[in-house]
């Protein structure tokens, strides 16, 4: 079963990515006018998944995500695909081209990665948008939602097909969902015919997808991102940056979880720390202090508050995902450099300091999807990045990272065109002949 | 062990990718001139590897892989060094700016992977070349040898350390030699610190990895190459190319292991399917026909001989790395693209025709790193594509593909460069501030 969908799912790959930038874009259309026009049907199944969340006394915000009826919110999902069918082409882009000798030319084309397993959340409107990057970044799609909403991805996943299988070129087979936990764990042993597993959702789903599978992983189980605080820092910036980072989100994965503070802020002759820690404290987080500031540092006014607790080591290398920090006392940017490349998971960190030296350096040595200098954590996301959509963040250190979009669902294969010609007859190859390589400027190319 | 190994690399690795084009390329250079000055030294451990393969009855073939002293290979091997330094510096290009907002720009950067564990065969020169790519590529490596060349390597790994140490500013462990198989076996649990492996060798090598470590791979196990002759092709260029392909070396990854040939072929107003057959008989290749092939289609000239045997299915699957083909008659492009992408490893696949339409169909529908278009397969290769040099081959469809060269070994980063700007002053975060996503030119930033 899990052989047949794979298999399924990468013969329709081998055609899908054949088709026009137009046929794929037209595609997208057509599902958005299709979803539109039965935007009752598919109240109606989300309904039931409404009732059913309900009755099983499931959260306040999972119920909301849930919803697909309040504001606008199907409408953007409906727009939302346009916005995908509008994005540049990412497909038969020529990103090198050498002239290896007269009449044999190489050309490096991008192309769709192929087959992709993707799985989510239970928020309805996901199952469009990932079916939009998928087609028109030209791959074919395995998807299984949270269960939650499965009432509402099975209507949606019907219409888009029924679109798909009649209005359209893009081959059967191309979106496929499937509904249960055990589907997925027999397709995570396909590596024969899926290409990249994009895993959305809790750290343990994700662990247990990497720890389970031969198939490439795109994504991220932790997200520990940190922020250090340099001597020269602006402290109202470092307010402002470490309150947004900590609050706006704080179950988001790029949510700050430590606070590396220069140890120059801590001199009595300096009141930095003490509105470092009120500010944090004001709007309800808790600070975990490692042992030697919690023993030395706590500022005289705010000895005994219960927000300041002794941070146990594991606090350093943990996400909170929830109002508490991790913080820590440190020598120099160097230094902060080594803990958090031995301590973060390759998400996102910063740096606040208005010494332009010293944020080179960080900005260089960390080893991070994204590295960041003045601003807040959380801007590590696709629709920030000016992305349109993304369809995961990875914390990976090939292929893609950081926030993912069109140009992570694709890589790219080599194109040789020649004439006749064969190694022997050049040196190294038993022949004589000596090869040209020149460079060719790809933008003045025409297959 | 294994982990003090692969942390000693990693902490390298943190420093290793902050230093400037000019310091890691000076770094090259001295090892050429420290490796020349001992040419003695290094020839004496040699010989001492060459004496215990012959005592050993190793094969003719890799003792002569084995000995350093022949003709120019230790100059050619120095210089080799040289052309890696010259290469453009492949870190700290900028691929993307976007101005998110007033004093708000987002980069994309590139950056080393990081750690690489690189398994190679046993030829000394080897190690020379896979220290300069990863020093100029600024990875920290961890490199393994085959055993055959231990002394040779031990001399070298000791002699390329103390030039690093002593003459240069790459820091300790950047590359680190290991002696035993046993140590590659513990390196592949340390996910941790280790981002790549590269294997270079036999495909029971390479499987062996793959399934015995969640770092990712980077490589072929095998490589199925497949041509597909065409109605319309030239039978002149067609006895080329099947005939490089196959005997230029049959042992290559590249060479040619199933051949298609279009059915129109082999009608009896046609002599082209005797003509190829003859030709491969001539030079000694076993040709395996399908039953089909076999019982209706052998022309009469050539019925009973002994070159000519019935496949067995298995044979479209196999890589023989002999004088061996297995040959199959198919309908159309179509069907030969099916073909292909079902039963090729992804490495290169070629078609012979003088037809461009249908040379472009298969040059779109082709899964696989590289794909011909009258053409030796055996020109898959670092070298012959101009990128100086290789690291390796990869049928992986994410990340790097084809011949790897210096870019195969980085991969990219976001920095975002702020003044105090928060997520929650725009619109999506809270806020009412909308984002200016505007595209910057690459060619005109200083950073």
């Amino acid at each position: 079963m899990a052989e047949e969908i794979a298999r399924n799912a990468h013969l329709a790959s081998t055609v899908l990515k054949t088709l026009t930038d137009e046929q794929r874009s037209i595609a997208l259309y057509k599902i958005k006018e299709g979803l539109l026009n039965s935007k009752e049907e598919i109240l109606k199944a989300n309904k039931i998944d409404l009732t059913n969340a309900i009755k099983q006394n499931l959260s306040e915000s999972l119920i909301k995500r849930l919803d697909l009826s309040k504001n606008d919110k199907f409408e953007s999902m409906c727009n939302g695909i346009l916005d995908v069918s509008n994005l540049e082409d990412p497909l038969n882009k020529i990103t090198l081209a050498t002239k290896i000798d007269d009449d044999l030319t190489l050309y490096r084309l991008t192309c769709p990665v192929g087959v992709l397993l993707i799985i989510f959340e239970s928020r309805p409107e996901v199952i469009a948008n990932i079916t939009a990057l998928s087609i028109k970044s030209g791959n074919s799609a395995i998807l299984k939602g949270g269960k939650e909403s499965i009432e509402t991805f099975k209507i949606m996943s019907k219409l888009i097909n029924n679109i798909l299988n009649n209005e359209t070129e893009i081959p059967k087979n191309s979106i496929q969902l499937i509904n249960s936990r055990n589907e997925v764990n027999d397709l995570l042993n396909q590596d024969k015919f899926i290409d990249l597993v994009i895993p959305r959702g809790s750290n343990d789903l994700v662990k247990f997808i990497k720890n389970n599978t031969k198939i490439p992983v795109l994504g991220h189980a932790d997200g520990i991102c940190s922020i250090y605080i340099d001597e020269f820092s602006n402290i109202d910036k470092v307010k402002r940056i470490i309150i947004d980072s900590k609050t706006n989100y704080p179950a988001g994965c790029n949510a700050v979880e430590t606070l590396l503070i220069n140890e120059k802020l801590l001199t009595t002759t300096n009141d930095n720390f003490e509105i470092i820690l009120k500010s944090l404290i004001d709007v309800g987080v808790t600070c975990h202090l490692d042992s030697s500031l919690f023993k030395n540092n706590i500022p005289k006014s705010l000895q005994g508050n219960e927000k300041l607790v002794e941070a146990v080591d594991d606090d350093f290398n943990k996400e909170f995902l929830s109002l508490d920090i991790a913080i820590k006392s440190i020598k120099s940017v160097q230094d902060a450099i080594l803990h958090i490349n031995s301590h973060s998971s390759k998400h996102t960190d910063c740096i606040i300091t208005e010494d332009k030296s010293t944020a080179e350096i960080f900005l260089k040595g960390i080893d991070s999807s994204g590295v960041y200098w003045n601003c807040s954590t959380r801007f590590a996301d696709g629709f920030r990045y000016g992305f349109g959509t993304e369809v995961g963040i990875s914390t990976n250190k090939i292929h893609s990272r950081g926030p993912v979009g069109l140009e992570g669902l694709v890589c790219y294969y080599y194109q040789l065109r020649g004439d006749g010609q064969i190694v022997g007859d050049y040196l190294g190859g038993g022949g004589t002949r000596v090869f040209k390589h020149e460079k060719l400027d790809i933008n003045n190319i025409k297959l």
